[in-house]
C-alpha cells in the first residue's frame, strides 16, 4: 500500500516524470502544492494549460509564440540578412539572454541522429532553404548543439545552401568561459588547441 | 524584455515558485511540458487540481485523506494503544517508509515557535490530550523535527499529558545511519555522547 493517499500519489507520479525533478522533490512539491493556498495551486494548474493552449509553433522560424509571426520575426529592429539556425525552440532564450544577437532565427526542430531514425527529410531544412532563397538573408549562423550530431548537421545544412552563396559560420569552440583547464574535457582543450588565436 | 513568449514566462514563474525548482530547472520543466502530449500536461494540471480537491484533513488525526477517518485511523490491523505526534501531515510519509510503526498518528499542524508568533493555541494539543483521555492510548511518541522549537513543542506536550499518566517518548537522538563522523555538526555530536548506550 501507498504512504500517500491515491490523488496525492497520482500528483507525485506526474511531478516526478517531469525532468530535474526526483522522486523525493516530487514529494516535497505536492505537499506544498497540498499545503499552499488554493489560488497559487490554481495558479499553477492554469498556467500549464494556458502554455499549452496558446503557444503555437512560429510559421516562419519554428519558435515558441503565442503570436504568428512571432515577436521576433516581426520586430522591425531586428537583422533580416542574419539567420541563426538552432535544433529546438528551447535553444533560442539563452542566445536572447546573451545580449549578443540581433538577427532572426531557424528551428530545425531536431537534428540528423541516424541512429535515432532522424534523417534530413526530419528537419526543417527544406524551409531553411526556402527562406534563404526568397529572403535578404546573408550570413547563416549555425547554432547547433557542439556533439557529433550537432555536427554533422551543420555539415549536411552547409551542402544544401552553398549553392546559394550566403555565408555561413559556426559558433565558436574552445573551452567555455568559467571553466576550469584542470577540469576541461581532453577533446575540449583539442578544440581549444585547434582554434587557437593570435593574443 | 522577457526572452519568451508571455505564457511561458507565466508558466515558469509559478513552476520558479515551487520548492526545490530553481529558475534554470523551472525553464526547462517549462519547454518541456510545452513540447509533451497533450495529455502529460494536462494529466499534471489535472493531478494538481483533484488533489486540492479531493484532498482534505482526516477529522481525527489530521493526517491528509481522501477519505474521512483516513486509511490509518480506520484500518483495524493498526496499533490503537501508539499515537505517534508529528508537526505536519508531510512527515508521516518517512515514517510509514520506515515500516517500524503501526500505530496512530496526530499531526499538530504547526510546532509551538514564539519567534513566529505560533502559540500553543495554535497547535492541535487539546485535541490529543481529548484523543489520549479518551482513548486506549498507552503511549505517545514525539515525533516533531529534532530543533529548538520540536523540542520545546514535546516538552509543552509532555506538561500538558503527563496528569493523564500515558507513557511518553521521543525519538531517539544521535548519529544519523549512513552520516560521517567526520562531517557531523558537534551539536549531533554531543548529542550522540550524552545519549550513549552499553555495545
Amino acid at each position: 500500500m501507498s504512504v500517500h493517499p491515491a490523488p496525492i500519489e497520482r500528483l507525485i507520479d506526474a511531478l516526478a516524470s517531469l525532468p530535474r525533478i526526483g522522486r523525493g522533490s516530487a514529494e516535497v512539491i505536492a505537499y506544498h502544492l497540498i499545503n499552499s493556498a488554493a489560488e497559487e495551486a490554481g495558479a499553477l494548474a492554469g498556467a500549464i494549460s494556458e502554455a499549452k493552449e496558446k503557444v503555437r509553433l512560429c510559421s516562419v522560424c519554428g519558435a515558441l509564440t503565442e503570436v504568428d509571426p512571432c515577436r521576433t520575426c516581426s520586430d522591425p529592429k531586428r537583422d533580416r540578412t542574419t539567420v541563426c539556425v538552432v535544433e529546438l525552440p528551447r535553444d533560442i532564450p539563452p542566445i536572447e539572454k546573451s545580449g549578443s544577437y540581433r538577427g532572426l532565427y531557424h528551428v530545425l526542430m531536431g537534428r540528423i541522429a541516424p541512429l535515432d531514425g532522424v534523417g534530413p527529410d526530419a528537419i526543417r531544412a527544406r524551409e531553411l532553404i526556402e527562406r534563404v532563397r526568397k529572403g535578404k538573408v546573408k550570413e547563416v549562423i549555425f547554432a547547433l548543439n557542439p556533439n557529433v550530431e550537432g555536427d554533422a548537421t551543420s555539415l549536411y545544412l552547409k551542402k544544401l545552401l552553398t549553392p546559394l552563396k550566403v555565408r555561413m559560420t559556426l559558433l565558436a569552440r574552445g573551452v567555455s568561459r568559467g571553466t576550469e583547464i584542470q577540469f576541461s574535457p581532453s577533446g575540449v582543450i583539442a578544440e581549444a588547441l585547434e582554434n587557437r588565436r593570435e593574443v
